[in-house]
């Protein structure tokens, strides 16, 4: 009984329909067919991977985006190479379709230059990074993605959120398996997990999560949710994110105002990134980079024991199966996506 | 008392007399006076940082080294470029004058491209990362430099060591201080400790740090060294030492045999590693960039409270102060020093 009401609140919708009616939704929020398409494809894409908190999930925030005049749906992205590095100003423009362009102009020019890096500003919000560095994999290169987020983490007895958790993905090619893809944030967990304590009144938190803000530890949701969180590993995690600030931040061309903006990691309409791409077959060739790689990730699995698996495995797994089986999509959302089209004239029919 | 015997045995040697003693040892040890002269600097250089363990404390393991053949005195590094990206073949030379050769050439060409990337492999050991990274930034470079390490480090459940703590460090200019420096390994704490507690015959270690050879938690210190060490933030220590051996392994052009090397981290003589130097005057400018850096750097240090410090301040201060008081060796130091010194006729008299 249980099983079969969470079964009907988890709807399965096939890939191929989700994919038109977002496309669709956001033609009608003014991107051109292209557009439209290639960020519908990255969210979805997303949701299939199982990254359900960054795929279609985020659809109705960006609609609204759109609609307000934050994301600009006409917006081009302008890409402009200076001594020998890609700089890409998304002028605003839907996220998951700045990035795509700026990641195929990287893989582009790593095709006659052994490591291509472009820079990112203004940008709408990215999401999943590993999305991005996914893509590079998919066509025999290693890729490694860095974005900023506003200020939201610190070490206990900070009075303010200190510096972004600036996440970090990289992924490479394996030879006989899907890419490895690793996607991280320097925080212990994302700050999404505290609104959603806040939100369903939970009492409390766990210890570590994050700081009150009068710098205390706290277990309180509230208090976390007015402090900041705590960054994985203490200082090391505050240097990872220095190093992100310095890449995605100091190097972007992003001005220093932007910098300061204090909005929330999910709403940022500014992003600004890193992204480095290196060509195997320009290094010392892809047969020697799947000799090293496949000696060092087949004696991690070995050591792992039998259940050792490498990171990316589980997502394409989960791609195979939703696109054969369907995104599952919970009721709530069915019934946000359901009035975001209502909205646009775009009826979401599930 | 306490206080004076702790003086007696930390007795402060110069780092001019430090300086020349070591570039006559290595001189002794079959090197050309030029790279006896960069390798004592550079080890000079940490242990007046106050990075103790990784500086002159390492100088009896390297002239051992030397002696037995595992480094060749008289290797001079090759570099090459293909496709913009650099390769150092180290030749097995002593590593701190490796890395700072391929240091000094992906900076020369981040004068004239905006990113310099090199790869290293068949190095000595680098030991502190650091000292590289800050070369560049003190030439107004951002550096960054990852190493792999022997397999030493594995999740709970893992029968053997599984990946390196593979270190990264990373280092960039800042307008009105010292470069900020910050340099960290994957593993929660190094290995060295564990060594240090089965040394001094600790009853235990402290909970988190390692796991036995049956891949349990352990705090027994002979249970630990036989078994590996823990990843810092779980599988987040993983998926970064993961990107390092594949950034600093997999594109080296080192063998894949190399890879399996056993040996624990400190005695790698076929180190290999990755750097990236990027130049802001190319980027966006030297001003652009410090403006940005200056904004979040800023916001960091208010937000972090009065005793908020930047990574590598306490670097500077120790260096300003050990040069002119001079760097504190203790006895049992001092004693492997001087016989080291025996051994090749270079007479340590401290």
């Amino acid at each position: 009984m249980i099983e079969q009401e969470k079964d009907l609140q988890q709807q399965r919708i096939s890939a191929d329909e989700l994919m038109q009616w977002s496309a669709a939704a956001f033609t009608a929020s003014g991107m051109n067919r292209e557009d439209a398409e290639l960020g519908a494809q990255v969210l979805l894409r997303t949701s299939l991977r199982g990254i359900d908190t960054h795929g279609i999930a985020r659809i109705p925030a960006y609609l609204d985006k759109l609609r307000g005049g934050e994301v600009d749906p006409l917006a081009q992205p302008l890409l402009e190479s200076r001594h020998g590095t890609l700089h890409c100003d998304g002028r605003k423009g839907l996220g998951q379709v700045v990035a795509s362009r700026a990641m195929e102009a990287a893989i582009a020019a790593a095709r006659t230059t052994a490591m291509a890096g472009c820079t990112i500003r203004n940008s709408g919000h990215l999401a999943a990074l590993g999305m991005f560095v996914l893509q590079a994999s998919e066509q025999g290169m290693f890729a490694m993605l860095c974005q900023r987020t506003p200020p939201l983490m610190a070490l206990p007895g900070a009075t303010a959120r200190a510096i972004g958790n600036n996440p970090i993905a990289f992924s490479m090619p394996v030879a006989d398996g899907p890419p490895l893809v690793f996607d991280m944030a320097a925080s212990i967990v994302a700050r999404g997990n505290v609104l959603q304590a806040v939100r369903d009144k939970l009492p409390s938190i766990p210890e570590g999560w994050a700081i009150s803000p009068d710098g205390e530890p706290t277990t309180d949701p509230a208090k976390a949710l007015a402090g900041a969180m705590l960054p994985m590993a203490g200082y090391k995690g505050i240097g990872l994110a220095m190093m992100v600030e310095c890449l995605a931040g100091s190097f972007s061309g992003a001005e220093p105002e932007q910098n300061r903006n204090t909005g929330t990691a999910g709403s940022a309409s500014d992003a600004s990134a890193f992204l480095l791409v290196i060509n195997p077959e320009l290094m010392f060739g892809r047969t020697a980079f799947d000799a090293y790689s496949g000696a060092w990730l087949q004696h991690y699995l070995q050591a792992s024991g039998t259940s050792g698996r490498y990171p990316g495995q589980r997502q394409a797994a989960s791609e195979a199966e939703r696109r054969r089986e369907g995104i599952p999509v919970p009721a709530a959302l069915r019934e946000e996506l359901r009035q975001a089209g209502e909205k646009l004239g775009v009826s979401f029919r599930w």
